[in-house]
């Protein structure tokens, strides 16, 4: 699918209908989320430098993480894929966090989007541009609905707790993906959940010991 | 530090007494670590490479994870660190988990430390074959030494505990350092402790809830 899309991809010249205007809008899109940052690159932005009205981005893509996760070809939207782990119902007798921790290893684990993360986690540790868009769009994408999970009334104490458990699950996708580093990369989903998913659960309710 | 000795380094030509023969055993020692890994890098191996007695490698470097940490330019002895920080007097009040924590967090932000352990980062997330060498580092150097501090006698149990201790740890590395992301990024070392120290303490001991 990649390669047809890039295929598909013109750099100059006229357009070739709704797919090539789609295409022409992505890679503006790619550019100014790596000049400007998450924060920085306004749909409007964009439009603009694709030559199109960003009425039309809306209409394609609708929202901005859409629109990011198209362009970095992210088969997912993380922050949907967040709010309903956190808040769908869950197998009988899981935690919040268990069930956090076996929905993330489930997504990663799907090969489309194992490519895609491990892309851009290769990309922000190499690139401090790239780094500033990934912290940007992981604070906005996935910080901020982890937030809303926490169980405090504390905007400051929230953003914290939802950054901690973004470190325990980042750490779990470096040591199991990137370093396969000894048992962890090997470990049974549901072994991992039991361990890991109380730590969740503890840095989302603040509850220490 | 680190310009003077590459400008001692010799490519080719006579030996510059002793630290040209200690710059030529550690240029030996990076080409076979790289080459073979940090497990199959035998002291026997770069010393040949190097042309030198292995007697010499040993007088100079003492132990491979001496002879590694010098190549990579690491200023510090990871086992040694970690050891001391499990295994020694720690502040009243604190556990086992907080005082790994504090140290850890001390021991990344010295600027050399820092420098040369987000090199490794780097080459381990962009290169499969700087991954594999960092991780069998790791596995010997650090989840060893912490393997050893797991309060159970089942010795699987106990390398699962420590490299999931190493999930929590590099993570909150990559985020504080690298992604720098949200209050991780900012939060003081004695926070990160209190809330962190819990989740090592629990990892070691296996304790859930």
């Amino acid at each position: 699918m990649t390669g047809q899309r890039r295929g598909a991809a013109r750099r100059s010249g006229r357009r070739a209908g709704e797919s090539g205007t789609k295409e022409e809008i992505l890679a503006a899109a790619r550019r100014k989320f790596a000049d400007l940052g998450y924060d920085g690159a306004t749909i409007r932005a964009i439009a603009a430098e694709a030559g199109v009205d960003p009425a039309l981005v809306h209409h394609f893509y609708g929202s901005k993480e859409h629109l990011f996760a198209a362009a970095m070809q992210l088969p997912i939207i993380p922050s949907e894929v967040i709010t309903a782990a956190l808040t769908e119902a869950r197998p009988a007798g899981s935690t919040m966090g268990e069930h956090a921790v076996r929905t993330a290893l489930a997504v990663w684990e799907s090969p489309p989007v194992y490519r895609s993360f491990l892309g851009l986690l290769r990309s922000a540790v190499t690139s401090e541009q790239a780094a500033a868009m990934l912290r940007q769009f992981v604070e906005q994408a996935i910080l901020a609905p982890l937030a809303r999970q926490a169980s405090t009334d504390d905007p400051a104490e929230a953003e914290y707790r939802a950054a901690v458990v973004g470190s325990q699950m980042l750490g779990l996708a470096l040591t199991r993906y990137v370093l396969q580093l000894g048992p962890v990369a090997t470990a049974d989903p549901e072994e991992l959940a039991a361990t890991i998913g109380p730590t969740i659960d503890r840095y989302l309710t603040g509850c220490t010991g």
